[in-house]
């Protein structure tokens, strides 16, 4: 299972993770919004691997199949789609949704989401893609799905800041929250450093792990009865 | 007075409901969002019908006159319309709108909604349109609102799941809910039966009523305090 | 700084702030979203003062670029934007965004927004920009950000009516609330009674400063411990 790859020029993904072997062996993809940095290279995905479902928005599962990509799952907010035993649940998420195409247009492609996704054992994860902080978090997320891991954006700009990530994730309640949507702190530290340095001519990210320093900061002063986690890029990480 | 209208191909509408001179006798839709489930027709409506007034949101009424539609009144969230002594509010929907045009081409026809409708008794309706759960349904719907009836999406994956309707009505804690968004057992007991065996090609809904089978348990088991009052496609229920 | 600014056809702006030289003087301009009464006019702005900073929901932000439209800061929610001393908060909104190019096709631009801003002596100002009721208003701004100054529209249908936008104003808790998006009250007070007279004849807005007067009317007497601030169309009020 992978939520939102970016296959196509992800300075992080480690390279070896993309060969087609690899990407053979994933059952589901659920995507959360269209930017670039969740969703690009989808349909490659789809091409290397016929047996994948990819669960998305309605609308934007609409542009997808408009583009020729087959196996797309729409869904909207409130449903519940169950694949393999696991339940992809669609929340929402305070963000946007748009998509590049190769002539430089812009055009909207759905509405951002979130998902919790709930294991066979009854564990759930919150996935909330970028999002500022709202208060489906609360009502939503924490009193309806109650889940106990939480994976949040925490590096601001065009999703919470450090601070409202921070309190976010006290109000979620999760007993772990992963922080996310970091990137490398070097160019030579990116698995695709060409990559990594084409993207920084559009997106001044360098310096996003000092948002993550905040927020891993605020957390263990605030908040330490919550489990932080924080996955290197690249790392696995076993969580409980 | 209608909400979302489904004219054409619509399988379920009474067809004796459709003809010119019972159309005549409408005086205001209202339309919660662009779906064929929800508006498709309401232009031939409209021919049919020169006094009728057509509530809807903004950019969605733009889109509508952009097209030659006439009788379109614009609002948005907040806004209340006064009609023959009805008040008709726009409350938030955690839902999208979006249209297929002629040519198959899919375009976002403006943002899903929900009405508060306020009777000249005073009595409130919330027709909550397509929709997961959402915070608003606590702060706007209830809170400030206080509707006296809830209609709510049961039948999942494009809206809330029966578990979160349940859960939904609830926290709303209208008097009455009415399940919603429910389809045809049987191909042959649909109004049109030939238009129901077309949509099931596009849509597998034949299934749903187990969903709203599982909404009334629910609502029995966990909140027997609110009425539940399940309206049989076709059919007529006085309520209170 | 300005908000939301609406340089070209602005029935109310004073045509003496619309001088090159005082547009010069303006470092950086927030827009909340694209509806003409916000943002027409904002490329005339930067032409004419190139060093100022517009900052923008994202996708919005592309259109504009799109455009050919610079000084563009782009922002989405949960995101915050220091500029000079002063942090601008993007915090979502219950309303949409749209622009009609000059073909008179309407396209969608980003999405709504409001903004928290806060000074160098850390006081805050909530312009909520056009918004219905909504949860982020209780859960987001006033929970979080807690803001001393609101200023929200009260004028109706396409946002808050006014008893919403009391029931806003006290559950968000602001010391100081402020109503707005209201209309002169007669052509002859517009700075451009031209420009208001065309204005009228596509929206009726000459009566919105009776929901004003309902609004002010709410506040004194349910919610007397807030202090409503009336600032008259083109007049200045210094606050606290």
């Amino acid at each position: 299972m992978v939520v939102d790859p970016w296959l196509t020029k992800d300075p992080f993904w480690p390279l070896s993770e993309r060969e087609p072997e690899r990407l053979k062996e994933i059952d589901v993809i659920a995507i959360t919004h269209a930017h670039i940095d969740h969703a690009a290279g989808v349909d490659e995905m789809v091409r290397q691997n016929e047996n994948v479902f990819v669960i998305v928005q309605s609308e934007f599962g609409h542009s997808l199949e408009a583009r020729g990509m087959k196996n797309i799952i729409r869904t909207n907010f409130g449903g519940t789609v169950e694949l393999k035993g696991i339940k992809f649940s669609m929340v929402p998420a305070s963000h946007t949704s748009s998509w590049m195409d190769q002539t430089g247009k812009r055009e909207i492609f759905g509405t951002a989401a979130g998902y919790v996704i709930e294991f066979e054992n009854g564990e759930k994860v919150y996935v909330s893609g970028d999002t500022g902080l709202t208060g489906d978090m609360k009502f939503v997320v924490s009193d309806f799905f109650k889940p106990q891991i939480s994976i949040l954006p925490v590096t601001g700009l065009f999703a919470m800041e450090p601070d409202q990530a921070a309190y976010a994730a006290n109000v979620i309640g999760s007993k772990y929250v992963v922080p996310s949507h970091d990137f490398p702190k070097e160019v030579s530290l990116a698995a695709d450093p060409e990559a990594y340095r084409k993207l920084l001519k559009r997106l001044p990210v360098l310096n996003s792990y000092k948002k993550v320093e905040t927020f891993l900061e605020i957390m263990k002063r605030d908040y330490p009865h919550i489990e932080t986690v924080y996955i290197p890029i690249g790392e696995t990480v076993v969580i409980g």
